[in-house]
């Protein structure tokens, strides 16, 4: 059973994968992850290299763990948490901890060997935000559970294993340190002025167009202002929110569209980076809040130099924000087909690509 | 002049560097950092290769940027940060900022081509901390800076952009956020346990066990409770002390000596990790603190999947911390000779080496 580890001086919990546990020497790069379509779990046909499916969009009359669907979501094979057991929260002296209970799964985006969400239609990138929805509202019925996560790594170097297109979604429970911290930062602006501050920074960034990439009816897109990384770039939709699974069909299906625009751009841009994208959602425990408000951070993983960032939380950026999302703007995609083919010009694996460390 | 930036929501200041900026092509690989000694700026007989040192120690006669120093300290040739000009501290709407005032000096560890501080002998390491010690008491005379962060890039995946063994400082005007939550953290625990938790932890590790690596006089090396990294080390002096620059003659010639059993075991059992350490120390404005204690962190950079983790900070750590201190207690480290020579047989440069990613 994997464990929850507390750190008792800035309160990060981390796992201790127990079950996952490496000797010195299992350290070596994996290989490629360069399956071909008759190789990979994932593709249509495959379904029983799986684990059963937990939800999936299918055709009329099509049968579970067969072919038939467009989205499915299967346990993680490999889960960083395990959804039976109770908490057992204990401590020790002046450490505290718990069984690593929750849930790891991942969202298989296509049925067809796409290798980025970028490439696929709106159409079934909505659908890809409707499990997203229905997997958290399932799973926060789970009392033991805090809080839902969804992330994305697409690229070797952006830690994805498989190539086929896929999302994953860790429900904890306890809060992720960078949800807490955002939501203690903006409780406290929010003690101060009275208003959601990212509200407030969605109506200056609107104001000021410098780091904006795209503005849609119901989403600002900006490369934000103290960015971390170089591309780093925010979804924040215009409506306070501070739950991603409240979202409604509108802006749902103008996410799908924002999604598709914004990771082509990254593509066109950066030529295909690796890169990681996180949805930051209030935990299931609080009703809406006032001071909270949900968003996507993308992350292009461009620059091999973290160095003593990773430590130190302390970043130098070389490419100020307004630099990148000028090159962002410009970055031109066209509107592929609602089911385009992967085309075999993109069969390059993550390893090849020149920026994917 | 590069840029100091706040993020509003949770106060994290970041580096915008934009003299370094770099266009979207420009995110390539570096090539191999696999300098020959006649090609390597930081070797004796290249002074001219450096920017003219700021503190060197030298044998008697020597003359300043010319050979026959032992440990010596340039300015980075490319700084993240500048030592001239005011802050200019400043807002813009709900953003804050100032210039990106500070230094970014680089301690040339060695006169001779080491490829790694595990090599030198103890002596030299204890110049390598003289050196940092003498620089922090420097620079914290300057009232617009507030805080010193040393650190170490080893090999390509750490960030090295040079394999001769080398330190940076980064000195800033603000408090880096990992220093600030350790620093808000410890507080909080001061106020309730009247106790640094530093110094608790330091005691329940000692008796404890488990996760202890090394034991000495003077210092207590341990994984820690919950690493968020496989194998990360800490190095706490045993003495309640907030600031490094304060370190007493007998802990200098102790860490001397840990340091080059520490860095020789990790590099025993982990086959000559890329890795990063921190010197984790309180800020120069305040006196010494109750409640803070300084530490070093080590990193080892095994594991490519970063993931999410960069973003959510939240860690998935596959090696209990209590397995890695049991590797690391039985590498067995021998007590080289105090100046010994780079071997040959460490020729390798970082990107063959199957454990830097």
């Amino acid at each position: 059973m994997p464990e929850l580890r507390k750190d008792p001086i800035v309160g990060r919990w981390v796992i201790i994968a127990h079950e996952r546990a490496k000797r010195p020497h299992d350290f070596r790069p994996d290989p490629p992850a360069a399956e071909s379509p008759e190789s990979c779990p994932f593709c249509e046909g495959s379904e029983e290299r799986t684990p059963p499916e937990i939800l999936a969009y299918r055709e009329f009359g099509s049968r579970p763990n067969g072919p038939g669907w467009r989205v499915r979501v299967v346990p993680n094979r490999f889960p960083a948490l395990k959804v039976e057991g109770s908490l057992q929260k204990r401590g020790d002296g002046i450490y505290d901890m718990m069984a690593g209970i929750g849930a790891h799964e991942v969202i298989i985006e296509s049925p067809r060997h796409h290798k980025s969400m970028a490439t696929l239609g709106e159409d079934n990138i909505r659908e890809v935000l409707w499990a997203y929805r229905d997997r958290l509202n399932d799973l926060k019925r789970d009392n033991r559970l805090v809080h839902g996560m969804l992330f994305k790594n697409v690229g070797a170097a952006g830690g994805a294993s498989l190539e086929h297109t896929h999302s994953q979604l860790i429900v904890t429970p306890i809060v992720p340190i960078s949800v807490w911290e955002e939501m203690t930062g903006a409780l406290e602006f929010f003690h101060y002025r009275g208003r959601c501050i990212y509200c407030d920074i969605v109506q200056q960034e609107l104001a000021g167009e410098k780091r904006i990439v795209l503005d849609t009816p119901h989403f600002t897109v900006f490369c934000p202002f103290a960015s971390r990384f170089p591309f780093e770039t925010w979804i924040v939709p215009k409506a306070h929110s501070s739950h991603f699974e409240e979202i409604p069909k509108p802006a749902v299906d103008d996410l799908g569209h924002v999604l598709h625009q914004v990771l082509g751009k990254l593509e066109m841009a950066l030529d295909s980076p690796a890169y990681n994208y996180i949805v930051h959602t209030a935990p299931f425990d609080h009703a809406g809040l006032p001071h909270y408000h949900w968003h996507i951070e993308i992350i292009p993983r461009l620059t091999r130099v973290a160095g003593f960032e990773w430590g130190s939380g302390f970043y130098i950026n070389p490419v100020p924000p307004e630099d990148a999302a000028g090159f962002l703007r410009d970055a031109e995609v066209t509107a592929g087909p609602h089911n385009q083919e992967p085309s075999p010009t993109h069969a390059r694996t993550p390893q090849t690509q020149p920026l994917n460390r």
